[in-house]
């Protein structure tokens, strides 16, 4: 039981996809098992967080541009790879420190999220891309 | 085959909950299997740690509070979300730099940990929370 | 389904090994299903990331070294634990920031990689050291 989702973005950020990830999950329907996303890029990334308050997914985006500025701060002047920009390398960073797979219990036929959960793409290219996500979902 | 921990935490470190995992499991009578360890929270994580020296522990906990300084630090000015105090947006960060999820494998009834693994619930807030992690165990 | 995948390491940096994956894979001849990979260390981790331009893996361990300095560095003198001298600490903090376990699901008998993603162990100690990372397959 797998599923791909495919996500637009538009410039950094958080863009939450739980809502796609319920509908497959009650497709399929399983009482019990195990939901597993897998990102299949290596400059945008998952996380989990809370989706009550908006300010906290621009806060992660503002706290991890600061902790990783793009390739043309001078900070960052001893990093190489820039084929692609000075948001670039920083991409693959901060995917490094975020999720690049995640895993869900499903009970009731639902996944088990807690009450201010939130399934997040996290883009961290500046420029439009179509991302994928792939989910598999075991009994 | 599913559970809840409940764990109660008295302010920001790791907590080890090894011994409640490794109890499910043995319960279970799995001999090949997957264990999946879910946290309901998004100020909250997981990690596994060394769990010889607590020094570790105490490290861990030091150096990401270095890394995410409290709001009521000029540093962190630019962060909005203020909503449950200096603590609230600083703890979010944390746990998207650590896990919300593990999986470990389960051999010979057993979970598959090194020597000196231990399994932590990492609370990054400072007031007492009572904290659930689901447990999911495949074979 | 489960084998040990034993590297072993020079340095810090990031080892490849995602044809030793693909290989016990192809092995099992599963079609559909899900592989997790876990880490049976804390001084070092799992990341999955570009392999395309080795400049990459590069840039990634110097991010993390100016991100988590040596003990003997005296912006880290606040952190106790040094047994295994001054990157054993280090390595620690480095672990917690990316992950102990990965999973990736698993279609028409192969890992659902991206084009351009690669699996590698994340070494964070100086010295040469042998890695375990138990694989688990379901399906």
């Amino acid at each position: 039981m797998q599923a791909t989702f495919e996500l637009s973005t538009t410039g950094s950020g958080l863009y939450e996809f739980t809502s796609d990830v319920e509908a497959f999950v009650r497709g399929e329907q399983v009482a019990t098992g195990l939901l597993t996303l897998f990102c299949q890029h290596t400059s945008c990334s998952l996380v989990i967080q809370e989706n009550a308050d908006p300010d906290v997914q621009r806060d992660l985006d503002a706290f991890f541009k600061r902790l990783v500025p793009d390739t043309d701060d001078p900070s960052m002047s001893y990093l190489r790879h820039r084929a692609e920009g000075p948001d670039d390398m920083p991409a693959h960073i901060k995917a490094a420190l975020t999720q690049t797979s995640l895993s869900i219990p499903v009970s009731n036929g639902r996944i088990a999220l807690g009450t201010w959960q939130g399934i997040y793409l996290f883009e961290h290219r500046t420029h439009p891309h179509t991302r994928r996500v792939v989910a598999h979902l075991s009994h």
